[in-house]
């Protein structure tokens, strides 16, 4: 059986979750660099790809295509990922709680604003203080999820935590101040940790 | 063992499909109308249940509060839904990738707009022209995608036509013109229908 195949963004947060999860899990795979800056993924063989046009794309050992960071780390979860996902029902229903909140309350805010100051070098005044504003929001909300349980979603590590730390340990390049978040900051550390000793 | 309790507001998309999903799973609730126009969400004692001031909330017959749309009609098709869940591993996480999607790439632009337009009734000039253009993307896509299976991820009805319906179903009312994707407004009437027959 031949191997999964990834196509990321080295520099995106989405891609690197795929990555992570993939290590945790140890299963090998294809990584073919696909640069957003470049318009690789709005290329015609791209698109025929994945329709919209966004990367991470994983591609299975079977040749199917799926798509969205978040269901690809859930979905390597299900299938091989021993501890990433609880078994009980509802806490893992916490854990897509907190998929789908970075996706819609996270990601849109401290991923953007480090992307525009960051990748494309816009200064503070030209950025939309709405990104600001609603990324010190998301971390605040953190912080005190972090210092209620010891992952973000309870106390078992899990695809939740792979997702968070995606744009959470990048949020200085994005100009948000992790000092002001020091349960938020010491948990990027244990995350980081983990992805170093690989899954237990 | 007491009943489901659900937080909604009745002119959100997002609080119906956990309506509906809890109809077709034939689970009782108690709906607890809370209004976001009046600031209900955003009230102390709802964000003690709730700390991201979001509709809809589930709290669980254990008393349990579960929040973010997807996560909760996910975990209701997990614990009571039949067929509403693929059982294979890469058909289920088909519908993840398009329950995400649906937070990210639909929803953000179909639902925006449509609030802004119908329910703060801004004209058309005063709002945000990228709304019209991704929303549009949005349906295309949906189109395509309907063009080539009967339901939105794959051959069998789920989760997934339940959440992308929700905000598409309403999108004359953020001026967006379904005569334009037939594919779409036919599955609109299929999935209007699934409803009111109850869970086959």
């Amino acid at each position: 059986m031949s191997a999964y195949k990834v196509y990321g963004d080295s520099l995106s947060g989405n891609c690197l979750k795929v990555k992570w999860t993939l290590d945790l899990v140890g299963r090998s795979y294809a990584w073919i660099e696909t640069s957003v800056l470049k318009g690789e993924t709005r290329s015609e063989k791209f698109l025929a790809l994945n329709p919209a046009g966004q990367v991470p794309l994983l591609i299975t050992p079977a040749g199917e295509p799926l798509a969205q960071s978040n269901a690809i780390i859930l979905y390597l979860a299900e299938a091989h990922g021993g501890d990433l996902l609880p078994k009980e029902t509802f806490a893992r229903a916490k854990v897509y709680e907190w998929l789908f909140w970075e996706q819609y309350s996270h990601e849109p805010y401290i991923a953007v604003r480090r992307f525009q100051k960051f990748y494309l070098k816009k200064s503070d005044a030209d950025i939309d203080p709405k990104l600001m504003e609603k990324g010190l929001a998301a971390l605040t909300r953190m912080e005190r999820q972090l210092r209620a349980s010891s992952w973000i979603a309870g106390e078992e590590f899990s695809v939740a935590d792979i997702s968070l730390v995606a744009y959470t340990r990048a949020a200085d390049e994005g100009g948000f101040d992790l000092n002001a978040f020091p349960s938020v900051k010491g948990w990027v550390a244990r995350v980081e940790e983990r992805f170093r000793q690989g899954m237990r």
